[in-house]
């Protein structure tokens, strides 16, 4: 079976339907993508499966849906205005910009630049007469560091703008939240918010498609909970993170955990779940403990008190977090990468076809008459009692080999043949994606069979 | 009946978790709103509604997730950067600032400033001595033209940087992936692109709750088709949005088509759908004929020919373009106005009750264990097994008719209560949030009955 490489993948998702260039007809913007008709429903999918495991099932489990565009103390509090930015140097000669940790890391991965201070990183690349990779001069600019969230003017003049910011993480919305949570929900410690929606970073180094991009969704989940048990809950969604991969057809071996061992400034503990891209493992998920780090930052910006009373000890407190954080364009590449496959079939024949989860697939069904101007009318009836349960497409265009091909190719799991037979007694002839294997079925039958198949619920 | 005013409104959704002022604990950044649990899973349920009816259920019907973050000519050639803008002036006096346009309607409603230059509303200002409404001086700065996008810088720093916008409408992300989805879809005329996403707009004058704020949801639908079959479709599009809108729960005597008389650079034709709000008609939906006038001037400046090529008439034109576009929120906002009632029972007590569709109720069933130490184990049974159904709470605090009312007050459809008959032989009471009426039923029956009244599926 042949490897799959990202160049394949990117080539694959644009004739498909599933990711385009953003842009792409004014030859794009740098390092954005827009999904086409197969990648939102794959992602919506996935979106789904998130919100029945995290929401849904879960107990004292609440979503928000905070705006983009927050107070911009926020980002204060949380950090991120001092400290969310890269180390940035020009070459003076040939005018090229580089990050200068991963400039000297590459030099020499012994010297653990991201640990120097802007200093420190100037009068090492003074001291060792660094080269430029692109010209080979040795006459850079000091050290800046450069902040990665994208800012913008609320107002119209001057005199009554305020900056304001795209955030760089959902987290911060869930945080603001948590007394108005609380409060309206009445919750009990330990509790969980979880959020959907987009976040936005002014990256200077992104790349491998999809994996890092400038603007990206993010699922998140935040369980609020009393210091002392956040160990356990922390270790808990380490296992639940696993699973949820598991369940969404990632298989045991491409996935890994990756402890942390150097922490951000306001984690106890730190642990990626890293998937087997063609590229090397590359995280598509992250637990964090976030201690007590943010509610008091907020408590102490905000000057409201994010605490949280227990009323069985009448003890008064500001929960510990733990984070559990999802990257929803990541896990779709992860899934793609995972399902597609080419395949030699006897008779050397060779298929494309992507073995996704039917549960995630894009289209559950397509219909097929065998012969269009015989089995047409019949089929479009059998398409439209269908498509009202589930996402169904109708094909009568060339061999039925060749419809169900195409198919396969998008992951389509399942594909019914309406004939002659159909007409006498109402069955259709069900074909297996994975399997290829035939039977026939009455049509209510099909309907409760993929339903049952397609659906998270156990 | 208590008439609900916008004041209650807010009241009611800060209080019952469907949305909270925007980083509130910051006091918050005007015109920002964030959706609680309750506000998001309706928001939800109307974006999962306009997928069902607008994708799904549609032939040809294509639904794409293209980022906010574009290529900047998008937006000179849909005309964005050169006139989406407002005219402002400043009072030099009191420094105030105001709309132009509005204040000289305010002033007199037959000078249809919306019609004149900003070199003829400066003059008109100084001829007629206009005064400013706060401090009563005629001495106002010249009036200027202020964009309403929100810009902000990609890359590091001035020599590389280049301006981008957050897109001020979601239209452009259908438009410049025609040929895309024509192409991978191996669509043919009519066909229709659809896509739910934020859209951002620098707005002087917002307000009225979620009616007008600076970061929005749109659910927007564009048929490609030939000219000549325009109108048709226009037509068309304006009743489906009528009834999608009865649907959703809102009557036909709130809601009203106001034709667009004067009409944008682009229409031919345009015609909103109005809500009766407390505050007036406000617009819910546009129904817009947009000619040819995107995908030409795309073509234009893209040097891409947006054109499909007819192999039944082996034609090759530029299609004409219906759009129907939904806000989010406004929605969400309409058809919490419907629902919300304050309502005298006999007896004399008052109860609050969202009276909205089960299809849409954010909580599908409320369980409730009479007496919590006998009940309370069977009804978590209960819960549990319902949850993995449809969202579902648990409640066993409180007397049981306060914790019906709770369920009534967010708009819980159905609670059940569970107590020994339970235990005997599995019965519970189920209890209709309307009618109050009460009747007892298997578990099984439960959730069947649930599941077949709260689905899209007819």
């Amino acid at each position: 079976m042949k490897k799959i490489s990202m160049d394949d993948m990117v080539g694959y998702c644009n004739q498909y339907g599933f990711i385009f260039q953003g842009s792409e007809i004014y030859d794009g913007l740098a390092n954005t993508w827009d999904y086409g008709p197969l990648g939102t429903r794959l992602k919506n999918n996935i979106k789904d499966a998130w919100r029945y495991y995290f929401i849904q099932r879960r107990n004292n489990s609440f979503e928000v849906d905070a705006d983009i565009l927050m107070n911009p103390t926020v980002w204060k509090a949380s950090g991120h205005l001092d400290s969310f930015s890269d180390p940035l140097m020009d070459c003076k000669e040939c005018k090229t910009r580089f990050r200068v940790d991963n400039l000297l890391d590459e030099l020499d991965s012994e010297i653990h630049a991201d640990g120097m201070s802007m200093e420190e990183m100037s009068a090492y690349v003074k001291e060792h007469n660094i080269k430029c990779p692109k010209c080979g001069a040795s006459n850079f600019t000091d050290v800046r560091q450069f902040n990665l969230m994208f800012a913008t003017q609320r107002g119209v003049t001057d005199t009554t703008t305020n900056t304001i910011y795209l955030r760089p993480e959902n987290a911060q919305g869930e945080y603001v939240n948590f007394l108005n949570v609380q409060r309206t929900m009445r919750a009990k410690l330990p509790f969980g918010i979880g959020q959907i929606g987009k976040a936005f970073r002014n990256e200077i180094t992104p790349g491998n498609f999809t994996f890092r991009t400038i603007e990206f969704e993010q699922m998140e989940y935040q369980t609020f909970c009393k210091h002392g048990t956040d160990e356990e809950i922390y270790d808990e969604f380490k296992e639940y993170g696993m699973n949820f991969f598991k369940m969404l057809g990632l298989p045991g071996e491409k996935l890994r955990f990756h402890d942390h061992e150097k922490l951000a400034h306001y984690a106890k503990a730190a642990c990626d779940i890293e998937y087997a891209f063609p590229f090397g493992w590359g995280e598509i998920n992250g637990t964090h403990n976030r201690t007590d780090f943010d509610l008091t930052r907020h408590s102490e910006f905000s000057n409201r008190k994010l605490e949280y009373f227990d009323n069985t000890t009448n003890e008064k407190f500001i929960p510990y977090i733990i984070e559990s954080t999802y990257g929803v364009d990541r896990v779709v590449l992860a899934v793609l990468f995972e399902s597609l496959a080419e395949e030699e079939l006897e008779g050397g024949d060779v298929r494309t076809v992507l073995r996704i989860s039917p549960k995630l697939a894009p289209i559950k069904l397509n219909v097929l008459p065998v012969v269009k101007k015989r089995h047409g009318e019949k089929a479009m009836e059998i398409y439209n009692l269908c498509k009202r349960h589930f996402m169904t497409t109708y094909d009568e265009t060339g061999s039925i080999g060749k419809r169900y091909r195409r198919g396969d190719a998008i992951g389509t799991p399942y594909a019914i043949s309406i004939d002659d037979e159909t007409i006498e007694d109402g069955t259709v002839t069900l074909r297996d994606r994975d399997t290829m294997s035939q039977r026939k079925v009455s049509v209510d039958e099909l309907i409760a069979f993929i339903l049952e198949n397609t659906s998270f619920i156990e």
